[in-house]
Formats: C-alpha cells, structure tokens, sequence
C-alpha cells in the first residue's frame, strides 16, 4: 500500500469524525480503554522486542525509560483516555455570532481541524494520548511515532482502531505511518492538501526540522529555555522553594527551569546557600564569572550555556546588573517559553509581565505552573512556543479551527 | 544596508510598539492620514513612473487599474487609515482567566504578533492597509510590496515612517524590501527569528509559492473557486438574483461565485432564463453536458475549469443528480473559501452547512458576504483560507497572539 493510501484513508474518514456526536466519539474511548486493559500483556510482550532492539541499539537510559510500558503505565494510558472522555466536546461551541443589519444570521462554531499529523520519538504514551484527544476533538490523525516503538505502537493502533470500528468510527481516522520508515516522516511533513496541521514532540532537534521542512501548517512545542530572574526586591526565603522547585521537581520536561538570573544586589545573599541546596540534590551549576566568586564549585558558563536547554539536574546562573539586563537576556536567549520574575516591587512586576515576550510570564511563582493539567484544560496537547493558532499549553479547544455559517433568506450585497 | 538590517529594525522596535497605549498608534494613524493627504502630488508623481513603467512592460489592463492611484483612491487610503483609527484596540484585552485552586492567577491576554511581514504584488494601497492595520495591532511590519509598485510605495512607506515618528514611534516599525528585488522576497520567507508570521496577498500563484517556500508560519489567504449549489427545493425567482449578485457585482474578487452546480430536477426551469440573464451581463459560460444540451450557446467545461478562479465574467455551470453530488464536487474542486446552498428544504440546508468544509458556508445568501466589512470587522486584513490561527475574514484581533499572565505569592508545583 502506498502511503498515499494512509494519507486519503484519514482524509476520507474526516466527514464521519466531524459529525460523529460527543456520545459515539465517548464510546470509541472508551473501548479503547477497555482494550488497552485487556490486552495489556500483548502490549507488554511487543514493548519488550522494542527493548530489546534499544538495549541491542545502546541507547541511552532515557531513551529507554520513556519507551517503556509496564501494567502501572498502560493502566495510566487507559485512565487518561477515560478522563479525555469526560472533557466537554469542544466540536459545535459557537464562538461568537451576530445578526447583520440587513438580517443575514453569522455564526462563528468550533469544527475539527480534519486531519492531524503528529511526529514523536520513542513515546509510545504519546500515541495513545494524541489518538484520544483527536477522536474526541473529531479529528483523523496519521501518527509517525519513530522505528524505536514500532512494534509497541503497531499493537496500541490496531486497538485504537478497533475501538474506533467498535463504536462505528471509521477505522483509518486513526493511522500510521512507521511502516514507511524515515520516508514516513518526510511524506507527512509535505502532505499538503491531506494534513491539515502538523504537531512536533520531542528533541529541539525533531522539531527545528519538522518547523523547517514541512509544508503543512506545524504548530510547535515544546523547547523551553526558561529562566527566573530574582529581583533586588524579592523575598530571598520564598525565593529558594521556587528555583528549587523549578528546577528539581522534574527537570526532564519544558517548563523547568534552565537559566537563573539574580541581582547583584542580592547574590552574595542568596547564592551561597541557594547553591548548597542545588548541590544537595544533584544539580551541576554553570556560573558567569561574577557567580563563579561567590559560588566556587561551579564550571565557568559558555556563551553556549545561556542557549541551552538541560533537561537535566543543570543550570546556568547569571548576575545582571539590573532589571534592564535582566530583560535582555532574556530576549537574547529564551525560548519564549516560560519566565518568572521573583519581585516585592509592583512596577517591576508590572513591567517583567509586560516585557517579556513568552507564552507565560509569571510574578513569584515557579515555572513548572506552565502545564495544560495545573491550568484546568483536563488534557495537555502539548505547550506552544509559536505565536500562531496558539500559545502555551494547548487544550482539546486548540486542536480545532472554526468555521462561519450563514442563514438567510435571498439577500444580495449592494 | 545588508537585508538583515531591515529585519532587525523591524524587531528591535516591537517592545516599544506593543508597549504603545491606544491614543499613540492613534495619534500615529492621524498622522499618517494627514501626510498622505498634505503629500497627495508627491505620490501621484512616483505612481506615474510606476505606471509609465507598467505600460512600457506591457502589463495587463487589470494590473495597471491596479497600480494606479488617484486623487480619489489616495483620500479613500486617508479615509482607511482614520477608520482603523477609530475601531477598538484589542491589545491587552482579556480573553480568559481564572483562579487556580493554589492561589495563583491566571490571565490570557492578546499581545501583538511582534513583527507581520507581508508579501503582495502592485497593490500601493495593501501598503497602507497593512500598515495601518500593523499599527493599530502593536505589531512591527516588514512590506514586500513587488517592483511594479516600488516608487509609489517607496513614498508611501516614508509617509508611514514619518507618521510614526511624528507620535513617538520607531521609524523602523513599518519596513520595507522592495530595495532588495525578488532577494527581499525570498529572505522575508526565510526570517525566522524576525518574522512571526507572514501574510501573502495577490495571486493564486503567489501565495502557493509563499506558502511552499515559507519556513516562517503562514496565514493563506485568497484564492477562492467558490460554488453555488441550487438545490431542486431551492425557490427559483430568489435563485437568480442571488446567483447574478454572487457572479457580476465584483467578478476579480476572491468571494465571487465561480462555478453554478444546479440539480438536474431543477436545469431545465432555472438555466435557459439564467443563461440569458448571465450572457446579457457579458458572462461566458463553461458548461457540462447536461448543461450544454440546456444551454447551446454555453463553451464545454474542461476538468480544468471546475478547479479554476476565473476572477473574470465566466462562470462554470454543472448539473448534478442531487445533493450528494453536490457535496462530492465541491469537496473535491472546492478551495474551502466560500459556498452557498439555495434550499427550501430545512435537511438539505443544515446537511450542506455540517458537510462543507468551508471558512464560511452559507444558505440562500450570495457568496459575496464573506468580506470583513459585512461582518462588522471595521476593516479586513484578508480572507484566510487555512485552518490555523484565523479562518474566514480577519479583523485586528486576527493580528494577534496571546500570552499567559500568572501572578503568584509563592506557589510551588507538588
């Protein structure tokens, strides 16, 4: 079968995912769910050969932590489906409407994008999070979930589909396209025509390339270079519970913080003990020179460092003279992800939140509140970084576009 | 001056033009309505070298009505300009908030884009258009307005510029790069890191080609073969009106009816007495066979033609056997901009606007209401055809982005 096959199966399968009612699209997830759960061991016992291939392949612990799927994480899959079938339908909301004067009806309503296009690496969580999200959005997908979970992710398709079918949902609104190897994913990034909207999730590097190939509208995520400046002003005590919170709570994902900036009329006040606390608990400290005297066991900070997302239990620290500095580097070097602003003075607050140019900007408070799950959407997409459609952490709402209908009874334009 | 320049001109004043209050970009639209009307002959004389220069390329009667500008069209651009003045800044507005169980607040309010960057063809007044409508968004705007208008844009540009600056605003904030021929065009595609999103308006080929090429996000525009279906309820003595309004009252424009599918029920009443209304009018009809038979004096239609804009007095006509053909012809030619049902019958019209996936679907009503001023926008920025970011007419709030507001006291992530 030709992967053109693939892409018009989603295609044809767009008008019956469009008008599927709330009620039918809640029923296919939850025989997804039901499936996941009974057919838990042949998921396991396909996750195991894509082990195996990645042992055998030598790579990294990481890598391979996120590919795996024990009972305790398919039974976390099969409840987020269910959670994703409790959200309220977004398909049919009217988002504004008018009657025009000469009594034309417009009405402005939420209507699924058609067909989605996601490209991961070695997640196989994400292919069932991406397949739930679209059903209940009304939407087809073609996923690309990368060679390292192909086997995994064959077994997880073939029970969305069947969930699909179980409700009366066409069974190619979801599909893949791992059997088509690396010309899989370059296929889905020109499918113009077929693709209505392309996401990116993984590596910064997955999604540069996504963001530069492709010809089908890409909404970007994730890649956060995040950074808390601390203030002249700010509360030193409530200051360490952040960074370390920002910082440790989990610094594999994009909210966590990568770049501290302080005042310098503060870091012989708060580094030496911040630093101490950072150490405790793992955390390789990346220094400008000025940091470097206060906090000697840190490694001197490259230019290459302020860039640098860690994802890990590292940081840069930077002294900067001032708000003003401050700012700036943050509009040299941030990602426009997230950035927070530790302050007891109104005006700087006030300015940081009107400055900084990111999806969220944050006055005493850590980075990590940057998530679809603490904001209240129920499910997380993933979190913009593009100005377009949609910034932050995207909701089943931001995996629609709209449309205009007009009702009215033979009117002419003058 | 190295294109980079120009760029950086445009980003390194989008601090001080999203920080801009309501009555500044105010007072900058004033300006710029008062130079453009105090400077009426300088630009009338630049616009004769661009015209003189179009007749001696021999360039299309069509373009060169399109290049021209006059005392008339020059006040009708001031007019514009303190129109856009008048309509409501959506900078800053709230578009929702909450309280988080924890305390914090959390607030999605628009900001501006930070730099649009625009690529058109000998229009000198989309110059001032997207100016003003930059403006008035607290974005930055780099033009790339095509060498047939470059005189007359050149002066229109430092107008704007000289505008801005008489408020208080960067010169650089409206840029152009016209100076750096189809390079400028090219480099304004590639300008990631400068330009948040790019809008392109002229041609169907133009925008294929910006959109293809673009590695910055796009908003498609234009580009409409937008259908009529006369169902066989349809009430006859409204469907004429409705079509010849939809065909003649502004054929070059991307709303105009572009091909008539009329059930086979009704061909025989509707078409012979349509034909000669339509052929009075100077339209040449492209027709099916089922048409032609009706219609002797009609061309027969290509496979080419039900994909084509004519933009000009010719009209594709098809009958079909009913609804569903319909529905399959549009879902397959259609561009997705603009269609109409003409129906009495209440299944058929809510089928019709469930199933067509387009920006703005509409029953009984002439296709040429989709237009930002019928919809009370005040002023348009285009009609966008994707599904990303805006679909349909785009107003000011169009031209903007969003970004999360979180104030806290405190707040760590468990």
């Amino acid at each position: 079968m030709s992967i053109i096959n693939v892409f018009e199966g989603a295609k044809d399968s767009t008008n019956a995912m469009a008008l599927a009612t709330t009620v039918v699209k809640n029923a296919a997830l939850e025989l997804i769910a039901l499936e996941l759960e009974s057919n838990t061991q042949e998921i396991l016992d396909a996750n195991k050969l894509d082990l195996a291939q990645a042992v055998a392949n030598s790579v990294s612990k990481s890598l391979q932590d996120r590919l795996l799927l024990d009972e305790k994480r398919i039974q976390a899959l099969a409840d987020a489906v269910r959670l994703i079938g409790q959200l309220p339908d977004p398909i049919g909301d009217s988002v504004r409407g008018m009657k025009l004067p000469n009594g034309l009806q417009v009405q402005q309503v939420r209507v699924p994008f058609g067909v989605i296009g996601c490209i991961y690496e070695a997640r196989p969580n994400v292919t069932v999070d991406i397949a739930a999200l679209a059903i209940k959005s009304g939407n087809a997908a073609v996923l690309r979930g990368g060679s390292a979970a192909e086997k995994t992710n064959q077994v997880l398709v073939s029970i969305i589909q069947s969930g699909l079918v179980g409700a009366g949902l066409p069974k190619h609104a979801i599909s893949s396209v791992d059997a088509y190897g690396r010309e899989g994913a370059v296929e889905l990034m020109k499918a113009r025509g077929y693709v209505d909207v392309l996401i990116p999730r993984g590596s910064a590097g997955l999604i540069k390339t996504v963001v530069t190939e492709s010809t089908v509208p890409v909404i970007e995520t994730g890649d956060g270079v995040v950074h808390i400046f601390v203030d002249e002003s700010a509360d030193l005590d409530q200051a360490v519970p952040i960074i370390l919170n920002s910082k440790i709570q989990r610094p594999s994902v994009c909210n966590a913080l990568e770049t501290l900036l302080v005042h310098e009329a503060v870091a012989t006040q708060l580094l030496p003990g911040l630093a101490l606390e950072l150490e405790a608990q793992g955390v390789q400290i990346h220094a400008c020179p000025k940091t470097q005297v206060i906090v000697p066991s840190s490694t001197p900070a490259t230019e290459e460092d302020w860039f640098t997302e860690y994802s890990s239990l590292e940081l840069a620290i930077r002294v900067v003279k001032d708000l003003d500095e401050a700012l700036a580097h943050i509009a040299k070097y941030s990602t426009n992800h997230t950035e927070s602003i530790l302050t007891e003075d109104i005006h700087n607050a006030e300015r940081f939140l009107a400055e900084v140019d990111s999806a969220a900007v944050m006055v005493n408070a850590s980075t990590r509140f940057t998530d679809g799950g603490e904001f209240g959407f129920g499910a997380e997409v993933g979190i913009s970084t593009q100005k377009l459609h949609a910034r932050g952490p995207m909701g089943l709402p931001e995996l629609t576009s709209t449309k205009w209908l007009v009702r009215g009874n033979g009117q002419i334009r003058n």
